[in-house]
């Protein structure tokens, strides 16, 4: 691959929905040069207008197989619900060549929503840039989102090669480390590391909400003792949470199970009294949290929106 | 009460226990000469030396009742599961007129703690600065770490309105805003804001420290994804929450039961793919997120250790 900055990795990407993940990777192809056009394609005019007024593309549609026309990267960015059908519209546009890859939190569903619908002669290989804000929208990104942080990359046995490191290469050149993984075994890790955290945020909050007036007004009021954290996880895009747990359901399933279990063994040692089994479980975990900052992965992204909403 | 910063609003505090909040409180009372003088407690000589080469006291000890002796202000800073001790171990050295007050997650356990062991004549005036980090250790604390928070206080009926004004009035200099709340209502509003929460974040990491080897290494790479917020949370203090546990069982059982629950609920409709429900609770969960803006309770403290542990 060329590391030269100037020197562009594609000729024409065709962004699919342009949400936090894909307005962010257009400010940064832009910034670096790393395509010579961009083409944005969203549902509607008001997003495609927002588009415009950042200068995010070259050219903006609704209709996906306008836009992937002539692309030699396809990147989808809508929620994971609309894969199949975005991929159905989109194939009458697609040449040979193409490479199509994607930025969802679920990667084995591609293999049946995605790949079975893509022309001879396309390439697939689906991406997961781990890197996020509670933010969504165009005017969410910014080009800072992917530093430091891993893209995990599923390509199924067999696809091509040249393909797979392109792809690589253009996360790489937006400051991440790719690994390659097998797409049941990403889903299982985001499962434990995204999905089940995200639920139970939306869970608390929602507890939260159906208390009676007084206790809720001050809910709001005294969140500085930890409900603020989730309050903010749970105030993530809700359509696309919920094509997450409808398309990662077993291993959500999975994971949340073992959740309940333990939640309910640490119910039950508060009921008891169990002083020392509370120790043991909260001085354990203080590990993870060490590893976690020795991995460089403690430190949330300073966004432009950081400060507010 | 003297507005005055360079009047003093006490003459002797006396800090039992100092850690983040204690700790944090001594620098205020140092930089802007809130007491004449300040007598620091801790259990061991270890974390009193560390006192010492912080400059964060006049004098340290480790008996409660030499640091009380001839204190005006005494602020209860030991895990809650201490407190009875500790006051019967001071009880002795207090002299009628001062005022004893905490910075405890948990409030009306002192009427079954504390007040029973206070001398005639001392007022007590339960305190809850609502703020934190998850580090601990007098190293921790700043000054800026209660500025634009809350401080909840919990008196008993009949207690000395001069005691409370005076106990309100330095939390005021501290930045916070002050508020009256009956103990066990403070107890209910903090079993969901704060210490459920918690719990669910020490779990969650804990079911991630019993993954298979394998999987675990890989829970800390790609803890971006939501689970590096809970691993922070989990991060704190074992003895500390093991005790707020334990003091404030009641009402934690209760909304941990409330949770319980809607998790339930969110997990059928997993099952089932229910993804109007999903969307519903999703949606709805937002409102609260905007209300904790509007609060302005959304921003973490910028602490000095906040890029690393």
């Amino acid at each position: 691959m060329d590391k030269n900055l100037g020197a562009p990795l594609f000729d024409r990407v065709a962004l699919i929905g342009i949400g936090l993940i894909n307005s962010s990777l257009a400010r940064i192809i832009r910034r670096d040069g790393l395509a010579r056009e961009i083409t944005a394609c969203a549902r509607t005019r008001r997003t495609l207008d927002k588009v415009k007024e950042l200068g995010l593309a070259d050219s903006v549609t609704t209709d996906p197989a306008v836009a992937v026309a002539k692309a030699d990267l396809v990147v989808l960015g809508t929620p994971l619900g609309a894969y199949r059908e975005v991929t159905e519209n989109m194939a009458s546009g697609l040449e040979p060549g193409c490479i199509v890859t994607d930025v969802g939190s679920v990667k084995a569903c591609l293999e049946r929503d995605v790949a079975p619908f893509l022309p001879e002669g396309v390439h697939l290989v689906p991406g997961h840039p781990i890197a996020g804000t509670e933010h969504s929208g165009p005017e969410a990104g910014f080009a800072e989102l992917f530093e430091g942080r891993w893209c995990v990359l599923t390509p199924a046995q067999g696809t091509d090669g040249v393909a797979v490191d392109r792809v690589a290469e253009l996360w790489r050149r937006c400051g991440m480390t790719v690994q390659m993984m097998d797409g049941a075994h990403h889903d299982k890790v985001l499962a434990i590391t995204s999905h089940v955290p995200h639920l139970i945020a939306y869970t608390i909050v929602g507890t939260a909400t159906d208390l009676e007036g007084d206790l809720r007004d001050e809910v709001v009021k005294f969140s500085a003792g930890g409900f603020r954290d989730f309050t903010r996880i749970a105030g993530s895009d809700p359509t696309m949470w919920r094509d997450v747990f409808l398309t990662n359901r077993e291993a959500v399933l999975e994971m949340l199970g073992r959740f309940s279990e333990d939640l309910v063994a640490l119910r039950r040692a508060i009921r008891r009294s169990e002083g020392q089994l509370l120790y043991d479980v909260f001085d354990r975990t203080r590990e993870i949290r060490r590893g976690v900052i020795d991995a460089g992965q403690h430190i949330p992204p300073k966004g432009p929106k950081d400060n507010g909403d």
